[in-house]
C-alpha cells in the first residue's frame, strides 16, 4: 500500500554502502526495560530504519557480548546529562548511553541519522546533551481542521470539530522526536468555540489517546487555553484572576485535566492581545493571570507558558508617538521577578511579528529574573507561505548569538532562554510550525529543512546552518554532491534573497493585508496595526530613537547607543530605527535609494538563479519532489517579480529619483 | 401586531388636513373588470391608503354618479398611452383614465402619493405617460441568502439555497410598482450553485409562485441565466451557441420555462466576465451567444438582457496599454446591428464600474442599431455602503442628460434608452438594486430616496432631483418644514460631499480591495483589475487621450476632442482623461494638489455639517430613525476623516508640496 504521506528524513531509503548494516543485526539493552514504552519506540524505530537502509530485522539480546549496537542506561556522570546521549564504536559495536529514556531515544535517533546521512559509523564518537531545556512545536490548528496561517494543507490533528488520532499523529511524533523536541502545544493560540472544550468531557478521550502516543516518544503534551473558560465553560460572570470563584474553579478543572489527560505538561496561554480576553479587563496584571493558572497546575508539575505578544492593535496611524515595537516591553518589564516559578513568559523573536528581518525582542534579556522562552515561527507567514523558498535557520542562528548584555559572559539570547544565564530550568525555545496534511507536511519540499532544522537547532544551538542543512539534504533530499551543493547553495543564501526582492532594510510589512503574501507598499500604512513605514518623497523609515519613540532605549547597553545612532546603527536594520532620506550614503557608498533598487533587481535575479539552479537537478531529484519545488518556484519568481517591480516603482513615483543604472521601473 | 419591516414611502399615515377624504368615500371603476388582477391591485391599494390616512374602507360603486374617485378605461387616444394615466379632479370627482391596467395601478398610486404628502387632490389635472418601455431592478441576490453588494441585510426572494414567498416579497411589489418598475431580475448575475437551478423542476413551482405576486403589480419577472446550464443542467459537453445540441437544449428548456413561469419577461446573462463563461470560450461572438439564446425565447415574447460588462480582469498593472475602459466599447461596437430585436443590450453607466465620478459609456449612443438599455447602481458599492449619505439621482440626472451626438435631435442617453432615437421598443434602464431584509429595507433609511427616485425617474425622466425629493421626503420621512428643507439640503449636496472626500476629478477607485469601503490609496493600483491612478511625485492620472490609450476617441465628435484636451476637458473628470501635473492651474485658479487638499477637507467639513444639521432635528422624526441615521452619520464621519487625512497624506508624501493653508497632514 502506498503511504498517503512521505517520511520526510525517516525515509530510510537503501542503504549499503558504508558497510553499517553489521550493526543492526543483534541488538543489546542494558539496564533500560525493553517494555518501558520510550524504549519500546528507540527499539520500533530501530528496526524501521534497519528495514528500510539494510532490509534486516535486528534481534534483540540480553546479553551485550554479541550485539552490534548497545543501548545502555548509565547514571548521571558529569558527562551524559537528562536527555542526552553517547554514542561511540568500541571494537566493532556501537555504544549508546544515555541516562534515561528520552536521551537514549535521541542518541538511537543519532545512529540512525548518521546511517541515513551515508556516514560509516565505524570510529563514531561523540557526546551529545541539550542545549535547552524545552524544546517545542506551537501548532497554529484549529478543530474545524483549519490552521492560522498554514499554507501545506489542514491539520492532522484536529477535523469538523473533533481530535484525529491516527497513525499520522505517531509519524509526526516520530518525526519531531527524531529531532529533539520534547513539548508540542496542538492548538492554535487563539482558542475558539470547539477547542474551548479540549478541556472538557467532550474531547478528554480522544485528547487522552493523542497525549499517549506522545508519551510513546518523549513528548509532553501541552493545550492552548482560552483565558474566559470560567465564563465560557463555568458559567462564571468573569475571569478576574483575583476573583475566588475564578481560582476555585481553575483549581478544580486542573485538576480534572491532569487526571483525565496523561502525559500533560500544562498550557500556553495568549491573553490580552489582538481580541483575546486576559486580566486587563479586571484591572489586573499579565503576572496575576498567569500566577493564577501556575498556581493551579503546580501540584502536578505542570506550566504555564504565557505569550508576551501584547500590543494596541487599534492605533491611530496619525499617532506617531504610539509604537507598537515598544509595547512587549512596556508591558511586562515591570513586572519582572513577579512570575511564579512555573510560569515561562514566551517572547517572539522581534518586537513585532516574525519579519525577514527585526532586532532582537529587548524583553529578551531585558526580564532578568524571569523565565523566558523564544518564539520563532517556520510557518512562512511573512517569508512567503512555503510558495517561496526561505531557511530559516541563519535567521534564528543570529537570534541565539545576540548579546543582550544582560549578565557578562552569559548575555546571548541563547544563554538565556537555556537557563545558562539564570540557573533556571523552565526555559527553552518554540517554533509555530509549518506543518499541514500536504502529502509532503510542508506544502515546499524544502520547507522541511526549517522542520528539521528547528529542532536540530533547539537541541543543539551549536550546530551550524549549514551543519544541519548536510545532515537535511541527503537524508530527505539526496546525498548526490550536486544536488548537495546546489542545495547548500540555495537554501543557505534563501533568506538574505527572500529579504532583498522584499521590504528593505528592517522596514517590515509593505506586505498584503491579511494575507500576508505579496506586496502591498502602502497595505499596512495607513491601518490600526501600528505598522508604519512613513515613506514620503524624501526619505523613508520609523525614528524609533531617543529623539523618536525611544524605542532603541529599551536595550541595555551598548545596543541602546548603538541602535540610537544613524551611523553605528547595523544598516540591516536602518529603518527599524531612523526615518532616512533617500540620498542617505550607506557604507557601501550606496545612496538610499539605489540601495532599495539594486536589492530588488538582486533579489529577483537570485531567485531566478534558484530557479535555474533547481532545473539542472533534473533527474537526480525524485520526479514528485522534483516537479513541485519546480512549480514553486514559478510561483516564486512571480511574486518576486512583483515585489521588485511594486517596491522599485512606488518608491521610484514617490522620489522622483532614477534608477543609475537606468533599469526598467513603472 | 407589530410589521417586522417598514412601509417606507407607502406608510399611509393621517392625513386629515386637506379634505382629500371625501374622495376616498365611494369608487367606481369603468371599463375596467374589477376582478382583474391588476386592477384588483389597485383596488387593494386603494382601500389600505384610505385606512391609513383618513381610516374608512372606501365602497366600491357600479355606478359613476355618487364616486368621489372613478377608475375609467379609456382607448389609446394620443393622450394618455401604454401604462400611462391622467388624473384630473372634476366636478368634485377625481377621475382617474388609462388604457390598460397597469397604468390604471400607477393612477392610483399617483393619486395616493399626492394624499401622502399632504397635498389637495381637489384642482389636480396631470396626464403622465412613461419615458422608458422597461423600467427595471436587478437584484444581486445568492440562493444562500447573501447579496452580493448589499448593505443592509441578506435577501428576502432566498435563504439557504430556497425560494421565498412571503407577504415581505408582495410588500417589495408593491413599494416597486408605485413608482413604476415594471421588471425585476430576481437574482444575481453571478449565477452559481443552486441559482443555475432556478429553470429546472427543483424550483418551477415556488419561482412561479414569486412570479404570479409581481404580476398582481404588473411586473414582469426576470431571471439572470448561467451561460453554461446546457453543461451544468443539460450533461452537454460546451456551450457553444452555434452548436446544434446546444440550441436544442435552449430551444427546449425555454419552453419548459415559460410554460411552467408565468408572468415571466425573459432573461438577464452576464457572459465572459469576471470568469463567468460566455460565448467567447467557443471563438463566437457575444452577438452570436445572445441571438441563440434570443431565438430560443422568441416564441413566448420574451427578451434576452445581455451585459456588456466584459473587460480584462486579469490585466498586468505595468502595462499602461491596455485600458480597461475601452473594453466594453471595443468588445461589442463591432457587432452593431447583428443582434435580433429581442436582445438588448445593458451598459452600465460609465466605462469603469459605477465610480462617484465616471464618464458617460461612449457606447451608448455608439451603438446605433441595437437595443440599449442603461444599467446604473443603486447599491452603494463606491459610494458609500450606505453607511454615508450618497443620493444619486443628481448623477443619473447629468448622464441621462449627456449629449452622445449619436443623432440631432435625439442624441441624449435619455433618448437612446427611451427608443426615441432608434424608434425600438425593447429599451430602458435598470439600477442594481440597494435592499435587502433589513427592517428599514435600505441599511440607511436615506437611501431609501435612491429607491424611490430611481423609479421614478426612470418612469418620468424629466423630473427633477429636486422634485424627486418634495414627493419622498414628506412621504417616508416628515413633512415638516424644517426636515424637508433640511434633508433637501442634505441629500442634493450628498454626492458632491461623497466625491470630494474620495477619489478627486474622476479618478476613482482608490478603494480597500475587494469590499470598495475606505480609503486605499494605492490599494487598486499594483492589481489585476484594470485599475489605476499612475500617481508619481509630478502629477496623477490616465492619459486617454489619442496620445495615451486613445479612449476619448470612441466618442462621437465634438465628445471625443472635448476629452482629448486638458483643456476642453471637463474638469470633474480632467484624471480620467488626462495625466496631470500637481502644480496645473484649474480655472479656478488653484493648481491640482491644493484642490486635493481643499476638496478634502470641504468634504470632511460638508459631512460634518450633515450630520450636525441631522442632529437639530431631534424629536422632527421618528425617534427609530433618527437614531438609525444618526449612527449612520458618525461612521461617515470617521471614513470621511480617513479618506481626507490618508488621500491628503499620500499626496502631501508624494509630491511634497505643501497645504497652502497650512492644515494638518500627516
Amino acid at each position: 500500500m502506498e503511504q498517503k504521506w512521505s517520511q520526510l528524513w525517516l525515509a530510510y531509503e537503501k542503504k549499503t554502502e558504508q558497510g553499517n548494516e553489521v550493526f543492526f543485526r543483534k541488538v543489546a539493552v542494558e539496564g533500560f526495560s525493553a517494555a518501558e514504552r520510550v524504549v519500546k519506540s528507540a527499539l520500533k524505530e530501530l528496526e524501521t530504519g534497519a528495514r528500510g537502509m539494510f532490509g534486516l530485522k535486528p534481534d534483540v539480546l540480553k546479553d551485550v557480548t554479541d550485539a552490534g549496537l548497545i543501548l545502555r542506561k548509565v547514571q548521571e556522570n558529569g558527562r551524559i546529562s537528562e536527555e542526552g546521549y553517547s554514542v561511540k564504536e568500541e571494537n566493532g559495536q556501537i555504544v549508546c548511553e544515555a541516562v534515561d529514556a528520552k536521551g537514549l531515544l535521541y542518541g538511537v535517533f543519532h545512529i540512525l541519522r548518521l546511517a541515513s546521512m551515508g556516514k560509516s559509523l565505524a570510529g563514531t564518537d561523540i557526546c551529545c546533551n541539550p542545549d535547552n531545556p524545552l524544546r517545542m512545536y506551537n501548532h497554529w490548528d484549529n478543530m474545524d481542521g483549519s490552521i492560522e496561517r498554514g499554507y501545506s494543507g489542514n491539520s492532522f490533528f484536529f477535523a469538523k470539530d473533533d481530535v484525529l488520532t491516527d497513525e499520522r499523529v505517531r509519524d509526526y511524533a516520530r518525526l519531531v522526536s527524531s529531532v529533539g523536541i520534547n513539548g508540542v502545544v496542538i492548538n492554535n493560540v487563539n482558542v475558539k468555540q470547539a477547542a474551548t472544550y479540549l478541556i472538557t468531557d467532550r474531547f478528554f478521550d480522544k485528547v487522552a489517546r493523542m497525549a499517549e502516543i506522545f508519551a510513546d516518544y518523549g513528548i509532553k503534551f501541552f493545550l492552548s487555553l482560552n483565558y474566559a473558560a470560567t465564563m465560557e465553560l463555568g458559567g462564571l460572570p468573569g475571569a478576574d484572576p483575583l476573583d475566588a470563584d475564578v481560582i476555585a474553579w481553575w483549581k478544580e478543572k486542573m485538576k480534572e485535566c491532569f487526571a483525565k489527560i496523561p502525559n500533560l505538561g500544562g498550557f500556553l496561554v495568549k491573553a490580552d492581545s489582538e481580541g483575546c480576553p486576559g486580566p486587563f479587563t479586571y484591572g489586573r496584571t499579565q503576572a496575576d493571570g498567569a500566577n493564577m493558572l501556575a498556581d493551579a497546575v503546580k501540584p502536578y508539575g505542570g506550566i504555564i507558558i504565557w505569550r508576551c505578544f501584547v500590543y494596541n492593535c487599534t492605533q491611530d496611524w496619525r499617532d506617531r508617538r504610539t509604537d507598537r515595537a515598544r509595547a512587549g516591553y512596556d508591558s511586562f518589564i515591570g513586572m519582572d521577578g513577579d512570575y511564579r516559578d512555573n510560569v515561562i513568559l514566551q517572547i517572539k523573536n522581534g518586537p513585532m511579528d516574525f519579519q525577514i528581518r527585526e532586532p532582537v525582542s529587548p524583553l529578551l534579556g531585558g526580564l532578568q529574573k524571569t523565565n523566558q522562552m523564544l518564539e520563532v515561527q517556520i510557518a512562512q507567514e511573512y517569508t512567503g507561505h512555503q510558495i517561496d523558498v526561505c531557511y530559516l535557520i541563519p535567521m534564528f542562528k543570529e537570534i541565539l548569538d545576540f548579546h543582550t548584555y544582560c549578565k557578562e559572559g552569559a548575555d546571548t539570547v541563547a544563554d538565556v532562554i537555556s537557563g545558562r544565564t539564570m540557573g533556571n530550568q523552565n526555559a527553552g525555545i518554540a517554533a509555530v510550525i509549518n506543518t499541514g496534511n500536504d502529502a509532503n507536511w510542508t506544502g515546499n519540499d524544502l520547507a522541511a529543512a526549517n522542520l528539521y532544522g528547528f529542532g536540530r537547532l533547539a537541541y543543539q544551538t551549536s550546530l551550524t546552518a549549514e551543519e544541519i542543512l548536510d545532515e537535511w539534504i541527503p537524508m530527505q533530499i539526496s546525498s548526490d554532491k550536486e544536488v548537495m551543493e546546489t542545495l547548500r547553495e540555495i537554501l543557505l543564501s534563501s533568506r538574505e534573497t527572500y529579504e532583498k526582492y522584499t521590504s528593505p532594510l528592517g522596514i517590515g510589512w509593505m506586505v498584503t493585508p491579511n494575507t500576508h503574501y505579496g506586496c502591498s507598499v502602502d497595505g499596512y500604512e495607513y491601518s490600526r496595526w501600528g505598522t508604519y513605514h512613513r515613506a514620503d518623497h524624501l526619505g523613508i523609515g520609523v525614528d524609533r530613537s531617543d529623539k523618536g519613540t525611544g524605542y532603541a532605549q529599551q536595550y541595555h547597553e551598548p545596543n541602546a547607543s548603538m541602535y540610537n545612532s544613524m551611523e553605528s546603527c547595523p544598516e540591516e536594520l536602518l529603518l527599524f530605527f531612523h526615518h532616512v532620506p533617500y540620498t542617505y550614503r550607506l557604507k557601501t557608498g550606496k545612496t538610499l535609494i539605489q540601495h532599495i533598487y539594486d536589492s530588488h533587481f538582486e533579489g529577483y535575479d537570485e531567485a531566478e538563479a534558484f530557479a535555474k539552479a533547481w532545473d539542472r537537478l533534473e533527474g537526480k531529484i525524485r520526479p514528485e519532489t522534483f516537479r513541485t519545488v519546480k512549480e514553486r518556484f514559478g510561483r516564486q519568481l512571480v511574486n518576486a517579480a512583483e515585489w521588485r517591480d511594486q517596491v522599485n516603482s512606488y518608491f521610484y513615483r514617490k522620489s522622483g529619483i532614477a534608477d543609475e543604472k537606468g533599469r526598467k521601473i513603472y
